[in-house]
């Protein structure tokens, strides 16, 4: 039997406990979108105004080379990739998860194009997330040769729609309603048994889950910083191609970043000759210097600790949620097998929209993800048993209230 | 007869000068690399701390809406339209040069697929910015349609290369090497003349030069934000898209926020119907948030008398180093002519390498472009005739006394 007090002396003992220190959280708020962005790390602020006056104020265009900003990608990235299971000079930080997504598109296409031509299909998820569906039919409209997307409406179609027309397979590891999660080598094995490459979304496992990039013997990967690794608002992404994969192709986004001798101004572009030919054009610095405030504090918790915490976490928030809000119509859509959870969990509630206004209120941070999804991103860096406990109670007596009834909750339609 | 004298009289008359203030410079340099890296707004500390305590550390999630980050591409779009000619709604603010340049060329070559079938050619400089052409190789690469890449020697040829199968031209307003500046309207209507699209490349232009989009009847134009308007290191650039094209294509690079309704988490992309179509993932919201600083400084000044202040500056940065350098081997390759020149001077010397870093161990601020080139920006904002003139007079002793002929300035090989 769960109780508040349980919860407070299991966050006494949590070795984990003492990172959230290493976190700014703003008072009366228990934060459950993570997920969605980022806390603010303590080390920021000082990291923000050492960009600002010395390397960019002082500094000025010098900065380029003394203060390391051309290198920060590949730096970055090699930190990075430690919590990927990649090696160094196998990651860079740049752009967005969509860009980056779009070069790997772009290369895993280019590279089935001799190794398996005619392929058309481009295979992924109904319920991806959206902007990586995008992508896709933005790639598809451009090329004018034929490609299609198919979609599956579920993990477990997927076997039956590998066909050996499918190219290119995209997948987030971790989904971002329902928290759902692939076994990413298991998966990655059974697309290149139909001769298909696979390209990871890891948006949602980046910092949440432990992945082994190598371990699965991944094509290609790409994921956001700004969510479980605190990067900051829209901070730059990253993307990661197997060392097999890597010079094999010119990615299309060629931009001067990417030029094997950038500064020689040539005419002629000549691609890098590992990963940083991924680059493309200039990198904002301010925004990209921040993420390794976040990834910091990621590399100073062992991340089986981390998932074990996570599992105990979500574990607790569906355990207390199905006990204390049994009479309330909400249907849990994360699964409970641990195996394939993610680090968030995710329930329908048919007034979800204004449910998740009034916890908002009351200072429950989580978001809402169409269709009714209420959706809770448990962040063991700096969520505790109680936090979890706390919120809960809060949606319980949101609920037992019909306190979500109110016409300053009702759904809005654009958020622009 | 120029004399120190006479450059300090002017200066404590210049009306421009107040707008120096709102910079902090660093003690003993003389930054004349402003269309490298712009200066530091003095706003930008206070803007910087706002945006990471305020609106991330304690808004977090919230502030894509009340802080107002998801409608700030748009917002600093509207605010760099006055500087460009553009009206609302047809600047936004977002990735970089070459990813947005890659948008435009995506969106003249469909447009043209339409209109003018069969056009292959995509015409350039050779000397224009390389990253330019690099995302042109990367394109006709990509689209394995026969696209060629057409190159002139010098705007010259401009007119005889625009034959009946050139689809789309792409220049640079004011060339990154030379400071040349094209006649916009001029250059537009000749392009059109002979049915093809064109892009601009501003990033030499912006805050720089008087640009008027509209009166100039131009298609697309892209630039950044980080060389003359101040928007710190690698700050997000620039797309502008005339009214008449907006609507015409999607471009290929279909992320989530060029989608019409993001929220909706729709499965299907359906662009924005406006110039957030050319948006496309989530944005690095530090950096961006900066970029309105140094627009702010920029569009306090009247840019009639930026633009003439700079032909000043630069008539006499010219005037100086011809007078004082005479006996040394530069070669001026800037424009004489006000109306093709823009606001830096180059000047050509067999060890410019070596020489540009004498100047800047001895705080002379410019930079070193291949091949021979000492390229000095010239901004209004914040240099004077005082500035110019001790330049120079650092630059004849460096010169005189062959201080640039040691080993530690001698050309190293990649900036990586």
């Amino acid at each position: 039997m769960h109780t508040r007090e349980r919860c407070i002396e299991a966050d006494l003992v949590d070795p984990l406990a003492p990172l959230r220190q290493e976190f700014e959280l703003p008072e009366g708020v228990i934060y459950l979108d993570g997920n969605s962005l980022g806390v603010l790390p303590r080390a920021a602020r000082a990291r923000s105004l050492d960009v600002l006056e010395k390397e960019w104020g002082v500094g000025l265009v010098r900065s380029w080379n003394t203060a390391g900003w051309f290198a920060l990608p590949s730096r970055l990235g090699d930190k990075l990739g430690r919590l990927l299971g990649a090696g160094d000079g196998e990651v860079v930080v740049t752009d967005t998860t969509s860009l980056n997504l779009f070069k790997a598109l772009a290369a895993a296409l280019r590279i089935q194009q001799v190794e398996r031509p005619g392929r058309r299909i481009i295979l992924s998820e109904r319920d991806n997330f959206p902007t990586d569906l995008y992508m896709v039919q933005g790639m598809i409209d451009l090329l004018q040769q034929g490609y299609e997307l198919r979609l599956t409406d579920d993990s477990l179609s997927l076997q039956e729609a590998l066909s050996d027309d499918v190219a290119v397979v995209l997948l987030s590891h971790v989904n971002y309603r329902t928290g759902t999660m692939y076994d990413m080598a298991a998966t990655t094995a059974q697309a290149h048994a139909a001769g298909a490459l696979l390209i990871w979304d890891l948006a949602h496992s980046a910092g949440a889950v432990p992945v082994d990039l190598q371990g699965a013997d991944a094509d290609f990967a790409v994921g956001c910083t700004y969510k479980y690794l605190n990067g900051g608002p829209g901070s730059p992404a990253f993307i990661w191609v197997s060392p097999r994969h890597q010079a094999r192709f010119w990615q299309p986004l060629s931009g001067w970043w990417g030029h094997n001798r950038p500064f020689d101004m040539a005419v002629d572009y000549t691609p890098d000759r590992g990963i940083r030919r991924f680059l493309c054009g200039t990198q904002p610095m301010l925004s990209m210097s921040l993420v390794e405030c976040g990834l910091d504090v990621a590399l100073k918790a062992d991340m089986a600790a981390v998932r074990a915490k996570s599992l105990v976490l979500t574990d607790l928030f569906i355990e207390l949620v199905e006990a204390r809000c049994a009479s309330h119509p909400l249907t849990l859509i994360t699964p409970r097998d641990h195996a394939v959870r993610g680090s968030h969990v995710s329930f329908l509630h048919p007034d979800g929209y204004a449910v998740m206004q009034a916890l908002i209120d009351r200072g429950v941070i989580g978001d809402y993800r169409e269709p009714e999804v209420l959706r809770f991103g448990i962040t063991p860096l700096y969520v505790g048993q109680t936090d979890v406990w706390d919120a809960v109670e809060i949606l319980r007596d949101i609920l037992d209230t019909r306190a979500w009834d109110r016409p300053e909750y009702a759904r809005r339609s654009a958020v622009t």
